[in-house]
């Protein structure tokens, strides 16, 4: 182990051997590849944090983030400001998240009358409707069935309907934060269905949750029996409260208020419930004017969230852009990004893993040259699928009301001083 | 949206759905596929969280676990108790984790010195020694490179060490808890090296913390090149101070001791630096009666954490096995599981994503005949190489002493009362 006083007689001789070898490399100039301007070395300062014990450990423990990272909060919206707290939703911090798996403490919430507070030793889920057989199964059952554990996204169907045609949303977190990732664990639908015993008549499944809203939704039984989970849980532990603990379903692919959370109740019948959940909610209005029900998927989509609204560019050279992509009908296959407002694009590299139904990170380098620009990714996904742009969109649909299902191509605009403003206009 | 009065008359219209229907039906028996044997739903009742507003949502929040979830910690050890708590370990509990991303809050730690609090805005790292050109990067430098997010376990090389011959450990989380597995976000150190213009005699690459220890380790080069990170993120977001905040190595596949935390200084050499760490604590005893230095590699391992010790079978039947399997040296290929001490195997599911030098999920189902049974696991990786049994181990290494690197066949017993115990004998 090196201690501070190794620590010096290291640096001494390093500087003497530097200044030996230095000689043979005298007058090489530093390329800096990726356009970083890293300081030399003069001497290497020992910090304080050499010279003290740290934190002892604690005896048990469930760790949290560190105090400097206190600004990184799932947040309600500023631009839709609600009334009142019960129905309302917070939003993920896109533009400070790594990798693909949004941390639970920060995964985006939604709800219809606040966050129950279920104890699992009492909880139970009904089976009933058109089935041979009602069965009631305890936590404890379910847990002993078979469990899968894939990553899949899930987005709120409303994502993005603040910023269809106007600039209203400052920052990422608030135009598309209604949007998270994570590793699910739970039992696949059918296994239970089957136990049940499935009426071959039954066509749709009911799924209601033990909350205050009693929110519910009706599934077709193709997807129900295809790839819905009962799940428990949510990136290594059981689920947090806000995400329906102990027990929520979970729809891949699908607008996320059809995984209906503190499940309680699944039952069959040959026809949807068409709940207020149905009609007066959760449906798209048509060029013709009519109203499009039943808008499930959650089509191919990307943004970038660094440079994102509210950043400010260091300065002129190499920056990476990067983003998500996803898709409720596949994978990704490619992303393209632009930096001249969609003259130019090129492709990004995609960060492995590329999982079915799940965010995609992407990278671009970009050598800002330090004048105006404009930026936005556009995905493609494994069926070919390409992100349309708004006005692709506003060709199909009414973009009028309270839109939902917003996939649009997001632009950001970034000034010769750096700063990254939403560019919808 | 299914309101309470009408939950009530979904229910009274289902019971005459399902008595009109069960004409047909009567006398069909329910065969349970999975042999837990769910109850018949005689009625529905609509529990207390149906019948009030829950928790309101929170202007800003990061997010706990449910208050029925507290019994989930990491635990320091109850086999060796340390006197005091600087130097010290918690382990993860790894019979309560799903699926394979272990959440921040519950991952090992290990720290030499207690956890330091740095603020990465005063953090700097410096490459030095056998380079062109020292360089010194903040923390804001740093995260302008371009970035990878590998999946990958972290293993301690003492874990498993007070379990060799002799049943000490009650719980996986005690026998095998200094293991966790997360996605990386960071920077190949191969990237600032090529800026700082390596040394062609240069052999070996120093990484030294900010802790109070100063913890150091010398790592071949080829090594640091081939896939060493200087990791900042961990699931989703900054790095947890107890795992190296703001700046970590990552070295994929190794013992987790060479992962430097609070990093702050890369230096290169000639030859290794033979520090404490090297020569005091992290070598092998051989049988010849010499140390075996720099044993890096964390080999192929696998334990089965559900059913694992303290654990009581809820009965005979059809159980579901399961555990992790992992391997430093490449992915998971197989795994294999015995139920009767070893005399026959057979192959286990392994749950994807199957990746690279992460943990992999293993399922096996049982049906438990209700007799006393031994189980353990038995893992096969990429390269073909076989997971040991002790007894193999001990023919190469001698278990004399302070052993790591334990990487046997670990078994549990069960007993007639369902009773699973450690099984080391």
């Amino acid at each position: 182990m090196v201690g501070l006083a190794e620590t010096s007689s290291l640096q001494s001789e390093e500087r003497r051997r530097f200044l030996r070898k230095g000689a043979a490399l005298a007058g090489a100039t530093v390329a800096s590849a990726a356009g970083i301007a890293p300081a030399v070395a003069q001497r290497l300062e020992v910090p304080a944090s050499n010279k003290e014990m740290g934190r002892p450990i604690e005896q048990e423990s469930y760790g949290l983030p560190s105090k400097f990272e206190a600004q990184v909060k799932r947040r309600r919206s500023d631009v839709l400001v609600n009334r009142q707290n019960w129905s309302d939703w917070s939003m993920t911090p896109l533009q400070d998240q790594l990798g693909i798996v949004t941390p639970n403490g920060l995964f985006f919430e939604r709800h219809h009358a606040g966050i129950p507070d279920i104890d699992p030793a009492q909880h139970q889920l009904v089976i009933h409707g058109m089935v041979r057989q009602p069965l009631k199964f305890s936590m404890s059952d379910l847990v002993r069935y078979p469990a899968v554990s894939p990553f899949h996204f899930l987005e709120c169907s409303g994502n993005g309907l603040t910023d269809w045609t106007k600039a209203a949303s400052t920052t990422v977190q608030q135009s598309h934060g209604l949007l998270s990732c994570a590793q699910w664990t739970g039992v696949p639908v059918a296994a239970l269905l089957d136990e049940a015993g499935i009426d071959p008549t039954a066509k749709w499944v009911l799924f209601e949750g033990a909350d205050g809203a009693a929110h519910a939704r009706s599934i077709p039984i193709e997807k129900v029996m295809a790839d819905a989970l009962l799940v428990y849980g949510q990136n290594g532990e059981r689920l947090r409260p806000e995400q329906g603990y102990p027990l929520r379903l979970f729809i891949p692919g699908w607008e996320g208020n059809v995984s209906v959370k503190w499940l309680r109740r699944i039952k069959l019948s040959d026809q949807p419930w068409n709940l207020r959940s149905e009609t007066a909610r959760y449906t798209d209005p048509m060029p013709d004017g009519k109203w499009r029900q039943f808008s499930f998927v959650m089509e191919c989509k990307s943004v970038i969230t660094r440079p994102s609204g509210g950043m400010k560019l260091a300065g002129r050279g190499v920056q990476e852009i990067e983003g998500f992509a996803w898709s409720g009908n596949g994978s990704i296959r490619a992303v393209d990004v632009t930096v001249d407002g969609g003259r130019n694009w090129r492709e990004a590299r995609l960060e492995g893993p590329v999982l079915d139904k799940c965010l995609t990170r992407f990278r671009c380098p970009w050598d800002w040259d330090g004048g105006p620009a404009k930026i936005a990714s556009r995905a493609v996904d494994s069926t070919g699928y390409v992100q349309p742009t708004v006005l692709e969109i506003a060709e199909k649909r009414a973009l009028v009301g309270f839109v939902q299902h917003h996939n649009g191509i997001f632009p950001w605009s970034i000034s010769a001083a750096g700063e990254v403003k939403n560019a919808v206009a």
